[in-house]
């Protein structure tokens, strides 16, 4: 066993988090008629999960100083599941780059996570991980009925990207900006069977923020290509178009207390099927509000959320529309410090949906979707979660 | 290329073992009647092997002192496949736990070795590698008809697995004991189609024992849950059932020489598929003996093991019961130390099977089965290798 | 984060190479009749591309001194693609070996590369990396009508291999012999249906070359059994066969500038179908002209190589035999050192095929094989691309 050789700088790194985890999600069937029966079904799932306070990692990094104030550096981090031992480092889709460096700012070449979700992350005061993590993501990721959210692959990382950051002697500004190639092959002429003129996977995204003393404020804008084919065979419709996200976040630090926000809006544009069948875009609003709270070697985490669904329906004649989807959040939590690498946690989280919305806390167990031949709905998601989490 | 900085402390370690292997494994007809021809056919494969004396790994663990005499470490372990390069560190099966340790003993948390096979493995000379490796361990995984001992997954490991292990300071005693989540979804109600009520991959084991000067002794216990379903579709039958093992093992070093001894008793318990038709458990005990005699830098390991199957028939009227199957393994081998890290080695070894046992030296091609339509049995099982170990 | 424990000597090294890359492949219909109409198709792809200028990497490895002389070592080099991340060290098909080594030179055990390919690397400038790399290598891991040269799979490296390696004091001699296993299961009576009688896979191949000074010559030749089965069902035709290769390279370094040359020659050979159809073999030859100018920190490459491809066709009575594949390579490039690990670079290539060859500048999309049901052959291939690579 062992490592070494000091002329040299690749750092290994990495999480072990472990949890004992506890979520229930609940469903009902909406009552379409009079005689539709009630049911309500809960599928729930103990299990010694990964990540509840830190995602579990293994990584590789290191810098090299080419002199001139220029450096070369790199960030290998692959997702591992050390509640199992299932997940080894067959990956970096954490991260995966090779950068340039100088008073210029950086560049930044491959995957990585995008401007949007690390706003979302800045902003949340339970970040992407455990049940208490972000609904804002989760929503985005997720699908519903005539969404494309589902297929939004780039909402929090982008492979075959190209970056660039602002230097860090800015006074406090900062910011990046960045290009991830969609990968198509073209053929020319493109009229042959098959060409494929999508940019599917595509993404465009930045943000800019400003950080100085208690007060840390940003804002992100990015849009993915999202185009996809519904159905099959002779039925298959291409859906070309787009997902817009933009969101705003900030933290401001009392001492006693570090407050936080944020509002993400996305609109999904899909081009229009025909000339007489446009398709109305899909609106996905989101905001948090958050804290924080020191005590002594340990920190309360508190967050309530709220993302609702626009279809932007047309206004129905003598009758009312159906109502949008909607979702909230509540999260709370403890985290003790045992040391800066150590610590032990525990969170509860409850998300409640509304008009079909199917969030979860973001773990568990899927909803059961029918009982008895009756359609069911998601309904509400709890959760709780205990764990240790050790850093490397 | 390099590694690096001194304030830290994650190892990085592993072996690669690599061995010339060829193993020959016989089968024969079984005459059913006296116009049966009489068959013998061999199949035998030479290769590069893998983990000939010790399993090729590749790992990465650290500790953390956290004051008080309280740390918490971590330990991540990746078989490997050195001899082919086709297994990189694609999962941590073989470990990968987080800890906390103190006075009070350690906590360790996800996938690990069972208390069942440390006791195979402390207990047996060749312990469970290369084709001298355990018999006991290699039936207690290998399915024969009407046994549900291959569905035994938790045998040698769990994952999701929380552990406690005993102080160091107990005046020799040692021990530890493991639970590990089955983490199957729950339906509330419960009648709903495809509800699942089985604990299936369950695993509750515990060993308590004693080392001391030349003597060290130990006695394991668990209970796995092997619940699984055979056939599939209407003629789906769930076959609820746990296997419970018992072993008892020591070694007495009486320097010139190390003597090793072990006991294994297991019971494939199934539910009755009606209160008709209730099923006989499959009793699998196993004994070894064996003993290594260390040579200036080299060791002599040789050891004798037998396992035999009881499908607690009810007696046949007017006639003799079938006989139960049973095996015998003898293996014998030199290694040589050109290093701690480091040792060239040699092995042979025979397994005799009986009565329709199909255990081999746990390595090399399967068992031909059929042979111009005439059913053949395992018969033996022939191997040798000789190999480098290296390990870092 | 980190590593370490002075003692020992595990070597964390790698390469993150990415590079912006477009290739344009075109194909052409070949007018088979008067009325067969002119089509040109271009599939091209812009990406990020990994292994540009060195092939993305991550490996371990390390040496142990025994003493007197003798030492242990291991080696494993995982292959990356960092631009994507989606590749992390889940094989180690790179390198992946054992070593003892001594005065009598060094054992090596595992997965590493073939003789051939250590030839074809060293004598051209562009290795086998990038758009610019070897076109003999790319023709030969290829397969094209009625070749059975896309079956050579260890062309280039070879897994279960045994090698030795001459000591390196002999005064500029340098050379190694490899030997590895098929390891395909015999069956005894070897009647049995379904008995694999062939070797495939089975590698045997060694090189011996001689570097002192400005000079480098080297000459290799290897033996890899190819057997297959062609179509499947009644019609799967067992093809047994191998291919012999034969290369010579040499560099010789005028300071100014050091030229590079190789010449590679092939064949395919089948054993006959049946008496009356002896299978002529295919033979494939190849030559490289290369030189690298060395330009302050930096350095121009440039290489022209020419693959050709003999049916070994009977002469026809009365007629021209179709005229062979053919196919040739030009490519350009620069290298920018930033530093002894870190360079930018850029490299342009081309290459065109004659007579249904279908080499490319060795990645990019696939020539596009029909338009309007009408058959293309591949015409050209021409790629750009400029990147960074970074070594750790």
């Amino acid at each position: 066993c062992g490592a070494a050789s000091a002329q040299s700088t690749v750092t290994l790194f990495g999480v072990v988090d472990a949890a004992y985890r506890n979520v229930s999600n609940k469903s009902e069937s909406v009552p379409a008629t009079l005689f539709t029966p009630y049911y309500s079904v809960k599928a729930s799932r103990t299990e010694l999960a990964n990540s509840g306070l830190s995602s579990s990692r293994l990584g590789f990094r290191g810098v090299e100083d080419l002199g001139g104030g220029l450096s070369a550096s790199f960030w290998l981090e692959a997702p591992i599941t050390n509640d199992d031992g299932a997940t080894g480092v067959s990956n970096f889709s954490r991260r995966s780059t090779v950068s340039l460096a100088g008073s210029f700012g950086e560049f930044r070449i491959g995957r990585d996570k995008t401007a949007t979700v690390l706003n979302d992350e800045q902003f949340d005061p339970f970040g992407d991980t455990g049940i208490g993590g972000s609904l804002i993501i989760d929503a985005n990721e997720g699908s519903l009925s005539g969404t494309g959210y589902g297929s939004n692959s780039t909402y929090k990382r982008a492979g075959n990207m190209v970056q660039y950051f602002l230097p860090r002697n800015l006074g406090g500004f900062y910011g990046n900006l960045g290009y991830s190639f969609h990968e198509i092959t073209r053929l020319s002429p493109d009229t042959i069977t098959g060409a494929d003129r999508t940019n599917t996977g595509r993404h465009i995204g930045g943000r800019v923020g400003y950080a100085s003393g208690p007060v840390d404020v940003a804002v992100s804008y990015a849009q993915n290509d999202t185009s996809f084919t519904s159905g099959s065979g002779s039925s298959a419709v291409a859906r070309p178009g787009k997902i817009k996200t933009f969101n705003l976040g900030a933290t401001y630090d009392f001492g006693v207390a570090k407050l936080f926000g944020e509002y993400s809006r996305s609109k999904d544009q899909r081009d229009p099927l025909n000339i007489f069948t446009p398709v109305p875009s899909t609106d996905l609003t989101g905001y948090l509000i958050g804290v924080t709270v020191p005590i002594g070697p340990g920190q309360i985490r508190a967050s309530y959320s709220q993302v609702k669904y626009d279809y932007n329906r047309v206004p129905a004649l003598f009758a009312v529309n159906t109502p949008d989807p909607k979702s909230n959040k509540f999260a709370l939590g403890y985290v003790h410090n045992l040391s800066k690498r150590t610590a032990l946690y525990g969170t509860i989280a409850r998300v409640t949906n509304k008009n079909g919305a199917g969030n979860t806390v973001g773990a568990g167990p899927s909803y059961v979707a029918t009982y008895n031949r009756v359609a069911l709905q998601p309904k509400s998601s709890m959760g709780y979660e205990f764990g240790i989490r050790h850093s490397f």
